[in-house]
């Protein structure tokens, strides 16, 4: 039996780009299988017709046929048991890590300038004088500037979010079926955007909402 | 003994906003471990200063002082490991999955840009007006819109890999000390860009090129 990936090429078919294709070229790897891969065009759409669906990857495994990577991911898993796994192999510290990274490089920096002018409005008078000087020192831009540049800020804090919509449309918790520290991380940073934020954020029926409130209620913290 | 937590907060004393501090009153609370709070602005730098630094959180319990968010985490998990665990109770196929949504909603997006038009450009003539027409669409801009607007799309992908960055200064791999899926995911973006890119998009000696060469290593595809 020879297992057959159908994998996307350019004009020279040895250039081989697709980000999906490359995930499942490592997983196959990862699980020590053996493949040979098919180059396949955009417009070869009758060579996969059997998979039920256009697009690659599409793993030929015997009499098995799976497509996308997602799928063909979790199929591997499962069907190789025996072979190191792809998910369970994660270390759940470094979970907390990446989110965590994430968190701090990126989502932070779309909350700053839709709510600094908002925190600046709200500190005790002693400390203004202390955020507005390390703030616009590490920030190269004035309180007053962010002000201004609030709704100019919203479209890359909505961007921002796209993923913890994503996540919460398969699971209850960013860390899966309970809260643990990612999802601690990731609360942390939406509750600062929504306490100091001068208009709303989210509506009351948003996903993001949702998620926090069942965050809450799981320490009786509502 | 009462363990106490200073919190930031704004000219109303009971306004509690700070990120880093939220993080902890939940992870306390997955950790079912009473505490008070005292509330603290950023100039009081005396009140923590037994903590040998100036930010909150810090966390008092009992003779012990932790400041940092991840250190008080890590102190929490390892000074009550009868408790519910912050980081060891998240699931590892939802990394996997927090990783994949970030993926695709973020970095694919920052990456799109920089590298659209070589990509059209290195297709298989008969795959380029289906590429043209696909992507134009989901996308609403020309093929060479996007080949005009590439350098200024770099500062946006530049930025979006600065949690892998963040993430590489601590461990090896994105999922800990050997690769796994959440590795895979991330390379297939990265070798996606690097592959199709016109001009290099990294140096030799870039820290995500080392990562990247480490996956390839780890399964035997240098």
């Amino acid at each position: 039996m020879t297992r057959i990936l159908y994998d996307l090429a350019g004009a020279d078919e040895s250039f081989r780009f697709s980000p999906y294709c490359w995930r499942i070229k490592l997983a196959l790897a990862h699980k020590n299988l053996p493949y040979e891969t098919i180059p396949w065009r955009f417009t070869d759409k009758d060579a996969i017709a059997m998979s039920g669906q256009g697009k690659v990857p599409v793993l030929v495994d015997g009499d098995k046929v799976v497509a996308d990577s997602q799928a063909i991911a979790e199929y591997l898993d499962a069907a190789y048991p025996a072979e190191a796994s792809l998910f369970s192999e994660a270390d759940c510290r470094a979970f907390a890590n990446f989110v965590k990274s994430w968190t701090e490089r990126s989502l932070h920096h779309a909350i700053t300038p839709v709510v600094i002018a908002d925190i600046y409005a709200r500190l005790a008078p002693q400390d203004q004088p202390y955020f507005r000087q390390t703030r616009e020192a590490a920030l190269k831009r004035s309180i007053e500037d962010f002000a201004a540049g609030r709704e100019a800020a919203m479209p890359a804090f909505r961007a921002a979010l796209a993923p913890i919509y994503a996540v919460l449309k398969t699971q209850a918790f960013i860390s899966g079926e309970t809260p643990a520290y990612p999802d601690h991380i990731v609360f942390g940073a939406l509750q600062w955007a929504r306490l100091v934020s001068s208009t709303p954020l989210f509506t009351e029926d948003d996903a993001i909402v949702a998620w926090m409130n069942r965050v809450l209620a799981e320490y009786d913290l509502l």
